[in-house]
């Protein structure tokens, strides 16, 4: 079995940005991708199955079991089309991160994205008042699109290496000529809890980034919302976390997403 | 070496419900599965082979060594066909769990299963006098289908993830639209230990949700008669078995199978 | 890359058995191997290499560098054709066994083996002073062919579980039609010292198996010959015996080769 | 996703020697080959990217992601045309060292490679005052070859084997006829500090085996120039390195690179 990407609706979208918030430190970026398909009423139209995934099905409180899942969301509009990739979980191994993360930007190329942003936290070890948004891109040029958006790239927070998909993806995008923009809240960096600031500030700066307009009055709320299936999962998630940690763990690895 | 079904014998079947029964918690799921076969004097009809088991030939107290393997059984009637899953042992990686199922669901499509029925123990960690029969689905409307089969769908035993097989193949069926339901016996959880009281309550489910008799008089003497090979295999099990709860655990994840 | 079989020399062999002796519990199989490959002038004819070895060169004394792999051996005689496996090491990985030791399967069909003899050391875990032989069967016929030959079938030594090559080499022939006797030698069972004695009766019961004279007088010599060599690889076998013996140990599995 | 080769500059070699020298202990193999790249100029023309690497991207100075990744870089003169391979790291898993070697292998005999020069450290354990270069051959005639080279070809010191890149390189070079060479330099060790001293030892007996002049002068300068990358991918390289090291130890192992 390989990692397969199911097309559950064929839709046509004009060069779309490809946003992806996945499970990570703090649940940032997963978090900031829930609220925007929440926001945005974003519809599915794909989903994806890894054979590296924990090997369980996860039950709903109706009962209901379905496979660990990665999905992808998207959102037309006059100015902007947009598809958003979220999921339950990652990879528990190494090589699996580079199968996900290599299908994942095959289909993005397939369907036309010409950049992708991925979302996650930065974790500083500490309690952080107010999380600034610190920077990765995958080429120079991005540097200065991205100058006057208030993003920290790399001047106070020199981050060494990052882990897993936000990391692989605008990695592996450049060897494919997608652009690639990472964009990490700060955080205090407990995986188990999820931090709305750092969500916020994250949806903050990808709202301007995008040029559209985000409500984030809601976005408490609806964390509360997505919590139980969070603390369900999370629980999954401490085990691809502690395996992503011990995959990048050192003092300048403090990004994981 | 890829995970092989080696068809023994050629068996036209009329849409065929499949019930697993593999080595778990309780060895529940695999007693239940013997007696079946034992009982309808199912024919074996099919072999699985795996990279993905230990590394190591079984021995018959006759000297005569076999692989690792998991077997198909088929029973027909002018009622029902029934297909049994049952075997020696599940993966030991997480990917050859998703390698294995995939392999079984694609195999079951084949022989035009419809529905799979999954069996195993469940958990609780203290003494069970009257084992309940908790269950999970991979589609809402068989909730429906089953609400009087007095199966606890989650009401007093909200199961968060179920792992192995049992999970998986119900699972990976829904992306091949094959119906799943997965029944576990209440149970003490020791994983070497095999519990007759579970498997009789899982049986008496099944045979309900089935619409067929089984006479379940002679269960505890046929689960003595398979305790030679049970203790053989439960040692193989054990490591098995470890690897899964390594993969699964936390205290939701009380159910393997 | 996979495990692949460099034929270096095209022979044409009548119905060869094929005997297997590779690094293992006492060193009993490989230099039971190694002693028949020596007194009967045996000639290589092809070379297995796998990425499922430790990934090192190892160098002999004049500096020489070589992969770790295995070998293939002939003897042509009006009476039998013999092929011997030997080699450096088994897979570190438990699903790279199956794959080696599927290669080794397929091509013994194709050069037209009909028998596997595998040989190693079954370890008693005390001092042994007349080591049996003890012994296993892919199918209950050889029981019949082979019950005079001085084996002890399990009567007094209930062998659980055979790990790795000497276990799987009989359990896939059987399902490519190729029957297969295992023969262990009681030993001590330090994977790190070679027991000449049990090698002695190993290749004892294996002449009268055969039906070849086999000059014993020389082994203690030849051992020491040998033992430059296998003092160097015995510091990898200890890395992958570690490994074989994590896979299966319990009190029942006390045989590894 | 499988290791890949990219070639940026289609560039025609007559008969080049690929020298490779990828971090190890000491990072003796990587700064040689770096200084080797700087000093002669030395034009990129192929990078090779592998899903056995760590799953994470390294963010430059400037906040700009990229890849783990190896690199090809060529040079050309009227005598000797010559092909470095370097980079980030090395394999994570022991099947990956095999699947990468074999590519980059392959990928040498298809622009022409006729021999191989591994460069890396011999752990010594202890201060050493004056490193003597340490060698190995992937085949006796090249023994004779450089007899006048100052290389110790192990009467010295007993090399038992070589783990890693610098061994499989020359191990695999054999089975498609390229001439291997592996020149190890005395070091201390100590797998996270770079080792000016060997790295210099190293240099000066590779340019006297390959006939070219290479001034050493500027070498310490530029690993310090070298420093800043070095310090950010030694934090991966110590895991890589931990990983290396389980695989290959015992005390004849003290090689690694």
């Amino acid at each position: 079995m390989e990692t397969t990407i199911h097309v559950t609706e064929k839709v046509r979208l004009r060069n779309p940005v490809m946003i992806e918030g996945l499970p990570g430190i703090g649940n940032v970026g997963r978090v900031a991708a829930g609220y925007m398909i929440n926001e945005l009423k974003m519809k599915k139209f794909a989903e994806l199955y890894s054979p590296h995934f924990l090997p369980l099905v996860i039950l709903g409180t109706d009962a209901v079991a379905s496979l660990l899942k990665c999905e992808f969301y998207y959102y037309k509009s006059p100015k902007l089309d947009i598809v958003v990739l979220t999921g339950d979980t990652q990879s528990i191994s190494p090589h699996g991160h580079y199968e996900i993360c290599d299908k994942v930007v095959h289909f993005a190329k397939a369907i036309g994205v010409k950049e992708i942003i991925t979302l996650g936290g930065f974790a500083e070890g500490k309690e952080v008042d107010e999380p600034r948004i610190v920077g990765a891109v995958n080429i120079k040029k991005l540097l200065k699109k991205y100058e006057k958006s208030g993003i920290d790239f790399g001047k106070d927070h020199p981050v060494g290496t990052i882990v897993g998909a936000s990391g692989l993806l605008i990695g592996l995008g450049r060897t494919h000529g997608i652009d690639g923009l990472c964009l990490m809240g700060e955080t205090y960096g407990m995986p188990l809890m999820t931090d709305p600031k750092a969500a916020d500030r994250v949806l903050h700066t990808l709202s301007s980034v995008l040029g559209i307009k985000l409500d984030l009055s809601r976005l408490e709320r609806i964390i509360k919302e997505m919590e139980e299936r969070i603390r369900k999962t999370d629980k999954i998630h401490k085990k691809m976390l502690s395996e992503l940690v011990k995959q990048g763990k050192d003092d300048q690895v403090r990004y994981i997403g």
